[in-house]
C-alpha cells in the first residue's frame, strides 16, 4: 500500500541492517593503505566463530558461485572422481561447475524437498572407492532443506580419505556450523544471505587437510587461486582489489553477530522457522519438507488448492511483500519464504498476517488470524 | 529480538522513508544560492494541496511549537481576548503560549478523550463577543481525538469576525484539510508527523483575512515574524538560514504524496485507524475515544484490567516496538499507537500481532490472533 515499502522475504538477498547500510556509505579508502590492513585485521578473528574454525576465512570479491568454483578448481585434481550430492538446484550447480572442468562426477540425486541420508552416502562411498572429493549443500535454497552436514562429514571421513566440501551459502551465519570439529574441509558462503550484506563477497574456509591437497594440485587458477588469498590475508591484505564498502559492512555485521551472541542468533533463526511452519500447519497448507529436514533460514510451501504464483503476485503488488517461487521442475508448484539475517520473529508475524490476508484475496478459504495465532503461540513457548 | 530493529509507532516522530533519508544525505548547498531558490520553487506549489490552500505555505526552521507561537504573536493584538479550545495537552500548550504574552485567554475545556462540540462553541462565542481569535487543535495527539475543524470554522465565522487558528501538527498530511474552503485562518503543522520528516521544520499557512490582521498588529516579533517569511518566499527565499537537508527531504515527501495521490494517502490513514480500532474492539480492550471522535493518525487505548506501562515496557524491551504513554492526568492510564506518515496497513498488522503476543506475556487473557483477524477483515472490506 506504500509504494516505497517493501518486505524482502526471499531467501537472499536479505534486508540490510541500517547500521550496515550507514557504515557502507563511508568514504572510500585505498585498498593498499593501512586502513584496509586494520579493517582486515579486525575482521579476521570475528569471522572464525561463524564458520567454527581456527583457520583464517578467505574473502573473495565475487558471488557465492565464485566461492564454489574456487573450491572445485583448487581442491579437485584433474584426474580425480568426485561425488556431488544433489538435493536441489544448488547441488546441481556444483555438478555444472565440475562438468565445465570435465571432472568425472558421480551424481547422487535425492528427491527435491528431502534431505540426504548419511547412511546412503556411506554405502555409496563404499561402492565407489575412486571418489576423492564429496560435495554437499548445507541449506538447499531451492527447497528449504537442511542437509545433515555433521553426519555427512562423519561418514565421508569414516569411509574414505576424500575431502568434504560444503556449500553453506544460504545458511552459514544463521545456523551453528562447526567446520573444524565436524570435519568440513572447505566451507563456502556468500555475503547476501544470513550474513546480512549485499551480494559481492564470498567466504571460503579451508581445513589443513584441504590445504595439503590444494598445495599439490596442478590445475590452473588465477583470480580463484585460494593460496594467493591465504598468503595475502596472513598479512592482512588481499591479492586483488577488494570490495571495500562490503568490508566496511562486514565488520559491522560481525560486530552485530557478536553483540547479539551467535547462540542467540541461531535460536532466533530456529524460532523463525518454527513460527513459519506452525502458521502454515495451522492453516492446513502443506509444507514441502519434513520437520527433520527443514532449514532455519528458508521455508518452502507447496499448496494443493491454490496457485502459488497467484498468491505471490498479490503479495508483491498489494503488500510489497517479496517471496520466492519454485525453481526448475518446482516452478509454479511451491513458494518460498526467507527468514534469515536481518529478520526477526516480529517480521515473521507480519509476513504471516499479510499472507493470510492475501490468501483471502485470492479466494482461498482460511480462518483469518489462525496462522498468526499459531506463530504467536510458538513464540510464547520460549521466554522471548 | 534484533537489537537494532525498532518499530516506531509513537504519534511522531514517525519512521523516515528510505528515499527521504537518502535525499537528505545530499551534499549541502548554499542557502543563498540558486539551488536553494530552485528547491523552494519546486516545493511551494506542492505544499498547497496538503493544506488545501492557494496561499504560499510558509516554512520556518523550528519545531511545531515555534509555528504555534508564530501564529499567536503575529495574529493576536496586545489588547485582544482569545478563546482556546482545550481537548488535551496540545490545546493546553496554546493556552501556555498565550499566557506567556499576557493575552486574556478564555479557556474552553473538554474532557480528555472527547471532541469539542461546534454547537457549544457557537453558544460560547455568542456569550463572549470580545473574542477576536479562536484556537483549536485538529488532532489532539495526547488523546487521539480529531476535532471537527470544518464545523468549528463554520460556527466561528457565522458568529464572530474572529480569526480561526488551527494546530494541525499531528494530522496534516494524513487527513483531508481544506483550509481555504473551510475557513481556517492560520494552519500550523510540523515536519515529524504525517509529513514523514525528522523534526525541524514547521509550516504555517495564513489566509488573506489573517494577513490583514497581521499587517495591523503591533506586537514585536523577529525570528517568528511571518511577514518576513511571506516576503522572502515570494522570491523563493527565506529570511533566515533554512534547514537545507530537511528541505531536500521535504521535496521528496511531497513527491511521494503526489505519486501516491493525496486521496489515497488519506484513505490509507483512515484504514489504519479502522484496523487498529477493530483489533482492540475484538480483543475487548477499551478505546479512549468514540468512533466519531477518533483521529486517523493516532489511537489511544485505555485498558481496564492490565497496566498500560507494563505492556509498553514489554513491547519495547522484547520486540523493539515503541508506543506512547499517557500525558498529564492520563499518564499510566492509556497507551497510544501512532499510525501516520510512512506507515501502512501491513505495519498495523505487525503492530497488532506483536501487541497480542505481548499482552499474553504480561498475563492478560486474550485469544491470540483475534485482533489480527479483525484488522485483516477490516482491510479486506476494501479492495486493497
Amino acid at each position: 500500500m506504500l509504494p516505497e515499502q517493501t518486505f524482502l522475504r526471499i531467501p537472499g538477498p536479505t534486508p540490510i541492517p541500517p547500521s550496515v547500510q550507514r557504515t557502507m556509505s563511508q568514504p572510500m579508502i585505498g585498498h593498499r593503505n593501512q586502513e584496509t590492513k586494520d579493517l582486515l585485521q579486525t575482521i579476521k578473528p570475528k569471522l572464525k566463530p561463524v564458520f567454527g574454525t581456527e583457520q583464517d576465512v578467505l574473502i573473495l570479491s565475487g558471488s557465492g558461485t565464485a566461492g564454489l568454483e574456487a573450491a572445485v578448481v583448487n581442491a579437485v585434481q584433474p584426474d580425480e572422481a568426485v561425488l556431488v550430492i544433489v538435493t536441489g538446484a544448488f547441488g546441481d550447480r556444483f555438478v555444472k561447475i565440475c562438468e565445465e572442468y570435465e571432472i568425472a562426477v558421480h551424481r547422487y540425486d535425492v528427491q527435491w524437498g528431502e534431505a540426504v541420508s548419511p547412511e546412503a552416502i556411506a554405502a555409496y562411498l563404499a561402492d565407489h572407492p575412486d571418489i576423492k572429493t564429496v560435495f554437499a549443500t548445507y541449506c538447499e535454497t531451492s527447497t528449504g532443506v537442511l542437509n545433515p552436514i555433521k553426519e555427512l562429514a562423519h561418514v565421508v571421513h569414516q569411509n574414505t580419505d576424500a575431502l568434504f566440501i560444503v556449500d553453506g551459502v544460504s545458511c552459514v551465519g544463521g545456523i551453528q556450523t562447526e567446520m573444524d570439529t565436524w570435519g568440513i574441509d572447505i566451507l563456502v558462503t556468500g555475503s547476501q544471505k544470513a550474513m546480512m550484506l549485499p551480494a559481492g563477497l564470498t567466504f571460503v574456509a579451508v581445513s589443513e587437510r584441504a590445504w595439503r591437497v590444494i598445495e599439490e594440485n596442478e590445475r590452473p587458477a588465477f583470480y580463484l587461486d585460494l593460496k594467493r588469498y591465504r598468503d595475502q590475508l596472513a598479512n592482512n591484505s588481499t591479492p586483488f582489489t577488494p570490495a571495500i564498502s562490503l568490508l566496511f559492512g562486514l565488520e559491522q555485521v560481525l560486530t552485530m553477530l557478536e553483540e547479539e551472541g551467535l547462540n542467540q542468533v541461531y535460536e532466533r533463526h530456529q524460532m523463525m522457522k518454527d513460527m513459519t511452519r506452525a502458521a502454515f500447519r495451522a492453516l492446513d497448507i502443506p509444507l514441502l519438507t519434513s520437520d527433520e529436514a527443514a532449514s532455519p533460514t528458508v521455508t518452502a510451501i507447496k499448496p494443493n488448492d491454490f496457485k502459488a504464483e497467484a498468491l505471490r503476485n498479490i503479495l508483491k503488488s498489494k503488500f510489497g511483500l517479496a517471496t520466492a517461487g519454485g525453481q526448475q521442475h518446482l516452478k509454479g508448484q511451491i513458494f518460498r519464504i526467507g527468514h534469515m539475517g536481518y529478520c526477526s520473529p516480529a517480521d515473521v508475524l507480519q509476513t504471516i498476517s499479510i499472507i493470510e490476508t492475501a490468501l483471502h484475496k485470492i479466494g482461498k478459504s482460511i480462518e483469518l488470524g489462525k496462522g498468526t495465532k499459531a506463530a504467536q503461540e510458538t513464540l510464547l513457548k520460549v521466554d522471548v
